[in-house]
């Protein structure tokens, strides 16, 4: 067990300091390495595996809303980024150039894609001619580069993995249908399948994505009451098609232009998971996306029939499960520590014990809660200890969100609660952007977003007095 | 039919220009458009959708293997390409160089990958110190970039998409099993899944791998008689793990250095796909990477039951393919072409007729081969009717290699036979690297590779009649 506790003991208390607890975690773990290319990071296999389960699930659910997977080009030329002035406003501080090819120099820079609606909007006015042609349902699983000044494991990095759905609609209205509906599968797969309960809201003007009419999002309560904006959704009405010169044929013959929405998840969902769930003894991993649900630890392996217990354990639950069996020389309290540090939802004990009673011992990440389950019954046991898994790691985060969920109905009670406790601060908003600036610099706070359920608190915007008739979440963010 | 027929003669034949004729195919199959970043392409739907089913078929291969997979960054500074001599030489002149972030020059130029090996080397030396961390066996999938002059689509691209796999090992001899195991799942993958024969081999030294200490491949034959190199697995000692310092204790407690090996397979698999099946009514798709398996097409669809019984068929198979339903109004000659041109392995018919005699018309698409199945029996007959269609695939590739597979003795007949035949001329070498050159100066030829497979023609080089024990395989190539 002295190793065990070493192990343990090298992470920092979440409370003493949430942010060298985060990086503490992520390395221990084994989800990243750094790389000497400042603001790049590895994905090692553990973190990576976590992306690929989040990747099957969402692609499912893309795939059967009817989209299709396509891929676009890393560069964007300089001149095809300056097509849509508000878009190009927003990325152009932050891309990456390519000047040179080879040993020759570039006619025109090329820029890596941080986003690509503008190549999206290229092809699309080579395909799209008529009504016919329309929908478009595009999404693209890629990497992308944004020039970040300081960087965090999934939370800002230089290069991050993402997909970026891109569709184009014969009315504005279909696409609007669209932008929700992608922003309820992301609500969906971050509630249900990750266990982490979302604010839905939209972003107000200042907030919103360049050259957007419109941008919803999902935000999610950090364990220490900071939000993280965990995909975006949004409406571009016609303004790109038209700076693209994206026109078909509509069914009474005319030449109209097409509506066009972008919505996008990313690598950042790692960073949320960590921080919604973990705790002092590490990563504390949503059943769905675990790269190992159950760690088989067999207990005292030496003696008679246990390792080939657990072997046969390990094979039964491998049809439905992602399993591990550590047969390892370590001792079992070595191993119980490397797997709550990995997050690893439950662990299967096995012991001569166990064997005499025809029974394994079930130890939950979260609680280490015991179950003491007969061999026979293990996997009809399952499923309902996965529920129980899922609904509590959901509680849990639901319960800080709601300790965390403040109002305000003056700027002095909003600049109070920002001062002394982190979490949402509900408010009345006029709707002038100057209000908004306003309260970032009294107290150092950014709208997260009007959620599309409000709550009346008053009449009046928390800053100027005015007519308000929006509630809008504050709050510091990642 | 008329729309059947002008879809058709709008591709060339290929007897008249096999250039040509490929591109209207990538074209007219909607597998790529072209974007406005020169070299650059983009994989539509239904293209990227061959590359997902590779993606899922290979990767199980490399997991049931035990190899994970992890993700890199996109940029390696320029020290760090620089480390390993022979390495940067062969890839410095053809990579491209982002110099600015933002608005800032850098201090020290990126290169965007054009293959991962020193970054995959800087990780080993973070994670890597004994005997005990051996082996790692670590795969990639990502798009690399290299600058090339001239591009054709999935052939040779600026960026392309592939997996990259780098493992370490403990010795030279279990690098070199893995180089030789990957060899073999590539191969497996070819002969297996794709239908194609490959010819397995090394690399000469001046065809191998910059920085590599031998390269092996596999040599797809295409239908015009040039080879595609198809995959390729490199052995690298313990060259770069010097360059990188990258040590471990071994078992005797003492430190060295460990053996490496990379392989990798990409995007070009389709242009191989393309060149070895297709023919001048468009794709013919292997059927384990098909993205449509079975088009059903329901014959006289106004008719009472047709189309409830195209559609019970068609859920009726989803369960066990990929299946498309096409009920548009096009007639059935635009369908029938449409998924001649797409490649589609099955065509299901279904009308009236069939109704009666409780059947339905099954057409092969390499000889549009007929089988009328009673409906009972479908499901039964199918397994069967794919691997007719997988042997008839792979024999006439097989048969054109061996059609176009001569030898020579000599320099005339070496020559003559390179100015009058396209396809492999085996000839023995003395292993003399002047001689390579002189082989392709006068008869436009490269090795393709020393075949494992060796046939002894002569005991005398082909070109300077020393003694020579290596039969090479000298070809034109993509």
């Amino acid at each position: 067990m002295a190793d065990a506790k070493k192990m343990v003991e090298s992470i920092t208390s979440m409370d003493v300091d949430f942010a060298k607890w985060y990086t503490d975690v992520v390395l221990k773990a084994e989800l990243v390495d750094y790389s000497s290319v400042r603001g790049c990071m590895i994905y090692r296999p553990y973190g990576y595996a976590i992306w690929e389960n989040t990747q099957r699930i969402l692609d499912k659910m893309f795939k059967d809303t009817g989209h299709e997977n396509v891929c676009l080009p890393l560069f964007i030329p300089e001149s095809l980024l300056q097509k849509e002035k508000d878009h190009v406003e927003g990325f152009a501080p932050e891309v990456a150039w390519v000047t040179h090819g080879g040993n020759e120099k570039l006619t025109e820079r090329l820029c890596v894609r941080p986003t690509s609606e503008t190549l999206f909007c290229e092809h699309y006015s080579h395909i799209v001619h008529s009504y016919r042609d329309l929908p478009k349902l595009y999404n693209q699983w890629c990497s992308v580069v944004r020039w970040e000044k300081t960087t965090r494991p999934f939370l800002r990095s230089m290069e991050f993995l993402w997909q970026e759905g891109h569709t184009l609609h014969e009315t504005g209205e279909e696409a609007r249908e669209e932008t929700l509906r992608m922003l309820d599968i992301y609500a969906r797969f971050f509630e249900e399948h990750l266990s982490i309960p979302v604010l839905k809201g939209q972003k107000t003007d200042k907030e919103k994505f360049a050259g957007a009419e419109s941008t919803y999002t999902i935000e999610a309560m950090m364990h220490d009451g900071k939000a993280l904006q965990s995909g975006t959704s949004h409406y571009f009405g016609d303004g790109f098609a038209k700076a693209f010169d994206i026109t078909f044929q509509d069914r009474e013959n005319n030449t109209r232009h097409p509506h066009q929405t972008s919505w996008g998840m990313s690598t950042r969902i790692i960073g949320a998971i960590i921080m919604t769930h973990g705790d002092d003894n590490g990563l504390v991993l949503p059943w769905d996306i675990a790269p190992v649900q159950i760690a088989v630890v067999p207990i005292a392996q030496h003696k008679d029939g246990v390792l080939e217990a657990a072997r046969e354990l390990t094979a039964g639950l491998a049809k439905n499960y992602r399993v591990k069996l550590d047969d390892s020389d370590n001792s079992p309290g070595w191993k119980f520590a490397e797997y709550e540090m990995k997050g690893v939802p439950l662990r299967l004990e096995i012991g001569p014990k166990d064997l005499e009673n025809n029974q394994c011992v079930l130890v939950r990440r979260d609680n280490r809660k015991k179950y003491f389950v007969p061999l026979e019954q293990l996997e009809d046991r399952l499923p309902e200890i996965c529920g129980e898994y899922h609904a509590a790691l959901f509680e849990k985060a639901a319960k800080n969100r709601a300790d965390r969920t403040f109002t305000a109905t003056s700027m002095s009670e909003l600049c109070e609660i920002s001062s002394q406790k982190s979490g949402y601060i509900q408010a009345m908003w006029c709707g002038d952007q100057a209000c908004e600036l306003k309260l970032k610099e009294a107290a150092g706070v950014t709208s997260r977003c009007i959620p599309f359920q409000q709550t009346k608190i008053s009449d009046k915007c928390v800053c100027c007095g005015k007519a308000a008739d929006a509630m809008v979440v504050w709050g510091k963010s990642y």
